[in-house]
């Protein structure tokens, strides 16, 4: 008997191999075969089943999640999974837990600032989890700006201690994930001070709870920060709160891998250079990016499936209906979202490149680029998980009146990936810190100072002031070199133009401020220009399978040209392209749609995301959707009786008017 | 002693009366006073409590629902209070509830289809809530193509009834509100089949539920559809799926307004106009407009005051940091929605005085401005709602972090609001129903056919195809003139350039679906031209009050220019404006920024709003949000226990290594 598929026609149409798309969408055949053999024993195992999420109280999710984390940590025991296996595991039971913070931000925080015997003492408990780590940065009223920090520090050298206490409501440490219910331990950020003085802002391992009985250790107040957006979601999450009451830690609890305090409590710089620590922010930035892509490729899935089982409208003679997918609308909105989710991918695989990069230059003291390497990842974190979370709603639209359903698994995906905008600095506020990089090369431009990596292009900023695109037919925007010269174009002449205005004004600090609208959208420019060389870059590699290049060459047409038609202001207000060159861009990204369509399907299927990870009815890869739909109402604890409960106290009184006769 | 009020700087800085602009928000006095009277009398009662509502397990949160639903219907008998009143009270316990659709589509499905006989019969129970109607149109596999429906009602002459059938799983009944667990009755539409031959879809009034016991009626399966998106949000209704198995109703219960079945099984088409019909779709649009405006002035009122709490960098010798609000780019973002709010109020004002003058022409057989209003009322209903959902979004954003909290009521406005996009027309098809009205429009200007109403300024395309913008100096920007005259130029050259586009097509169809996506864009500036056009009217009217009139001209310029920004590309690749012009638009739009600044807390104090309706401690109107975030944190069920549940199940065994131990 043939396994059911409603979407075998639409699979075989796929004009490229699809088992070689998958390879290089995992970026290796290795990657994809881990990927792949994780994600099916994720999907196979009962305990990491997630379908029921949505309904499960607070106290019901939360337990859930410890019983998950468990199971994870002892399947990875079992199976002796490597560091990378066992964060495919997490990544795959796709139920944010203590443990991400844990292994992601508890464990790097210590690697990073820690000293080697810091290293020595804590790394192993950790890696063992005999200890638990969480990362208490952010207070209750202070966020994007670190240096604002309230929490204090301060150095009594009577008992070689620090104290840590908070001073006031504000100072309460406020989100860190797996500090309301579980961590035994924190990096907690704090001001130091030693005689009297604030030396801002460093790293301390702080003990929570006792590891005998579970209890916050005297001084601590902790507790959870209650529900936040969605249902399942982030909730799964004990986002916590800390209060600290004078508490006491040993001096060598302070991570003094930067800068140290003596016995004596004089402060020092090590000569280790500070630098070293954005090291740690790029590979975080580079994990940011590559969730983004994993994210946005999974609502697109979920969306370009249904679009394909759905049909409205266009019933001829009776006959069956149009397909979703078959509308040019349907086209203009998901095709660009598909095209992102590939041009996320692989900047992400470029920043895993980078990062490596980054790494060797700066154990070599070469700190030359640093600069452009801090805006480049800053600027992409913001725009890929921007984009990323308006594009998983749009899908949810996309699918209609069921995308509204938990069950279409895109409400939760909303709801548990939007703060990614938000945490590891605010999507805006990392946009004007590109925005301050670009002017300071602009106005560096007449000094010799050359620019570097994804800023280079700015020395050809004469060039790029005055040149005319070449575009005389809709086919010419096909050509990689045309693209990239007009976002060199764009993102130049607004840079040019923003320096400009800046200097208008008397002092230039309030031009920045003034200007900071402006400076974000030139920001924008110039990371879509990275996004866009990256992906035409991957398609100067060799590519293995049969039609694969061909469909990423019109993926890389369809992101390109959608930005520009979205963002035609810009291309046209700046004179990079004239409104007619405009308008044949628009004709080609619909032929490119025309060409997508027959492989919409297939370029779904290559995420190689099995039906436990998506999560969705609408998204199901065999396309049985109405009758599992009709199937998990049913699911509802409300559906459990057929009269609802408070039918005999609430609406039998409305229907017999026994409310009225109450009162009489 | 003196109320504690954070914000009470910010309210003596504003420049204009805020009692009076209250009144110009509600539309009249008497329409303040009854919504500040029924506002606060719900916020005073503890029945209507909601901030515990996003900890409700579905069960709980739907027996929340019917308790609040019986005592709304008892304050509304105790106090006599009118249908106006009655309504503004289900509006302000803000809780998605089965009597939102009795009220609002199955009485008025009676009243707009039913026959004098037929109003006569069932609206005196359904006033009196002896029974209790749901509106079961959409099916599991059909929403907007209401034409696609597969219900089926078959006239049988031997008994004198329709047999009511559902012939495939696609065509169970699936989304009305009420119908999962609560209406006896509903409105069901079906096909009409009589001697074998289909008539298309009509009304039919059915009981689903013993009014004794409230168990289905034989033939009837009814259930809830399952969980929607969000906690709390939508999950309070019980959206339901229906599936009829030969249900038999007497004929007298098919809705015969329009056309009737005789008792020989004849299908006739009665003397009233089918236009009329028409009326109740105008009306129900003009109240989602409001509804938009009412929505998005809560997510705005939210994130305007916790912006001016929220303080981040910019501490000045150790001084505050600065008020979020101050920043350029918070007022880029959050001012242009405060406008739109604004924006929107006065438009749905303008639609309910269209919505009488249509009634009016219906009656009296005028048909002649139907398609320009259902072309305006549905872009209207489209773009509102499409802007209203990005805003909440956005709106939360702005909150950083802490809008993430359901405490901050954001999440769960946004999850509550998004299904406007949605029901009664899908934007995006709304939006191509307006470009196919724009279509014939211009197509018929060369007849002598004079546009009317809203999109009369098309016959002056002449003109506006050839017309230089004016503009000179930034403040130019200032003039109604020339404001309405770019929305004009750009609207008619889009429409005009989609229409010749069209015509190069062989086959007009084929144009029309090939560039589907450009039709839309062309309906977006078109409606975009009615709200920014009927601001500006609104100001040609007395308005009283100190700085009453100066204030709303100032938002009314802010959302035509940042409308103007943001869709840039239109204006200067149509030839409307340079980009000199559009660069002084800009400039103009921050300097208005400036003066909205000191009256942002003024002009959302304007909306009325009471705490309990905003439902938000980012929102409060005392500005005490961290003690109160404190506070509220604790109330989670997670932290009723020090240790959490699961702590010796799950993490225990994880510190101490049994889980390793208990393999070995």
């Amino acid at each position: 008997m043939e396994a059911l598929d409603y979407h075998a026609e639409e699979r075989r149409k796929a004009e490229f191999d699809v088992e070689e798309m998958k390879i290089a969408w995992a970026g290796s055949r290795q990657a994809y075969e881990i990927s792949d053999r994780v994600s099916r024993l994720v999907a196979s195992d009962p305990v990491f089943r997630k379908d029921n999420r949505t309904m499960l109280s607070r106290k019901e999710l939360f337990n859930d999640t410890l019983k998950k984390a468990a199971h994870a940590w002892k399947r990875v025991i079992e199976l002796r999974l490597s560091e990378e296996e066992a964060g495919k595991l997490r990544f795959f039971v796709d139920q944010p837990a203590f443990s991400d913070l844990h292994w992601g931000m508890f464990i790097p925080a210590i690697k990073g600032s820690g000293t080697e015997e810091q290293k020595a003492k804590w790394l192993p408990m950790a890696y063992k989890m005999q200890i638990i780590g969480c990362y208490a940065q952010t207070e209750l009223g202070h966020g994007s700006n670190v240096q604002g920090l309230e929490t204090t520090a301060t150095f009594d050298p009577h008992t070689d201690e620090f104290v840590l206490h908070s001073p006031t409501l504000t100072s309460s440490k406020w989100w860190p994930g797996g500090l309301g219910k579980v961590a035994t331990h924190a990096v907690a950020y704090a001001r130091l001070i030693t005689n009297g003085q604030d030396h801002g802002v460093h790293g301390f391992i702080v003990q929570l709870r006792s590891l005998d009985d579970h209890l916050p250790l005297p001084g601590i107040t902790v507790g959870d920060i209650g529900m936040k957006f969605g249902s399942g979601a982030y909730n799964s999450m004990d986002n916590g709160l800390l209060r600290f009451d004078h508490v006491r830690i040993p001096r060598d609890q302070m991570l003094m891998g930067v800068s140290q305090v003596t016995r004596e409590g004089k402060y020092m710089q090590s000569d280790v250079p500070r630098q070293l620590v954005y090291g740690t922010m790029v590979y975080v930035r580079q994990k940011i990016v590559a969730d983004a892509s994993s994210a946005l490729s999974r609502a697109v899935c979920i969306a370009t499936r249904y679009s394909a089982v759905r049909r409205q409208f266009g019933s001829q003679n009776g006959g069956p209906e149009t397909q979703v997918i078959d509308y040019k609308t349907q086209q203009s909105r998901l095709f660009p979202l598909l095209a992102s989710a590939y041009a996320f991918r692989f900047v992400g695989e470029w920043l895993k490149w980078l990062y490596t990069d980054v790494t060797q230059r700066l154990h070599a003291n070469d700190f030359s680029t640093l600069p452009e390497v801090h805006a480049c990842t800053a600027g992409l974190k913001s725009i890929t998980t921007s984009a990323t979370a308006d594009a998983i709603e749009e899908c949810r639209k996309l699918c209609g009146g069921h995308g509204y359903l938990s069950s279409s698994g895109l409400p939760e995906l909303f709801a548990v990936y939007i703060p990614a905008c938000t945490y590891e600095g605010d999507n805006t506020v990392l946009l004007l810190q590109v925005g301050r990089f670009l002017m300071k090369t602009v106005f560096q431009l007449g000094s010799g100072k050359k620019p570097v990596g994804t800023i280079a292009y700015m020395g050809r900023a004469e060039h790029l002031l005055q040149c005319h695109c070449e575009v005389q037919r809709a086919e010419d925007w096909l050509k990689p070199h045309i693209i990239v010269e007009a976002f060199e174009a764009r993102s130049a002449r607004m840079a040019v133009a923003c320096s400009k205005n800046i200097n208008k004004f008397p002092k230039q600090e309030d031009g920045f401020a003034e200007l900071s609208a402006d400076l974000a959208e030139a920001a924008v420019a110039h990371c879509q220009l990275i996004v866009v060389s990256k992906f035409i870059e991957k398609l100067q590699q060799d590519i293995p399978g049969k039609g694969v290049k061909r469909q990423l060459e019109i993926l890389c047409s369809v992101y390109a040209l959608s930005l520009l038609h979205k963002h035609l202001g810009d291309f046209v207000a700046s004179g990079c392209i004239t409104p007619e060159q405009g308008a044949l861009a628009n004709e080609q990204l619909r032929l490119l749609y025309s060409q997508v369509r027959p492989n919409a399907i297939a370029l779904v299927d290559a995420f190689n995301y099995t039906d436990h990870y998506l999560g969705s009815i609408l998204g199901r890869y065999d396309g049985n959707v109405y009758p599992k739909l009709y199937e998990e109402a049913w699911k509802d604890p409300l559906n459990e009786t057929v009269v609802p409960d408070g039918y005999h106290e609430y609406i039998r009184p409305i229907l017999k008017q026994h409310i009225r006769v109450a009162r009489l």
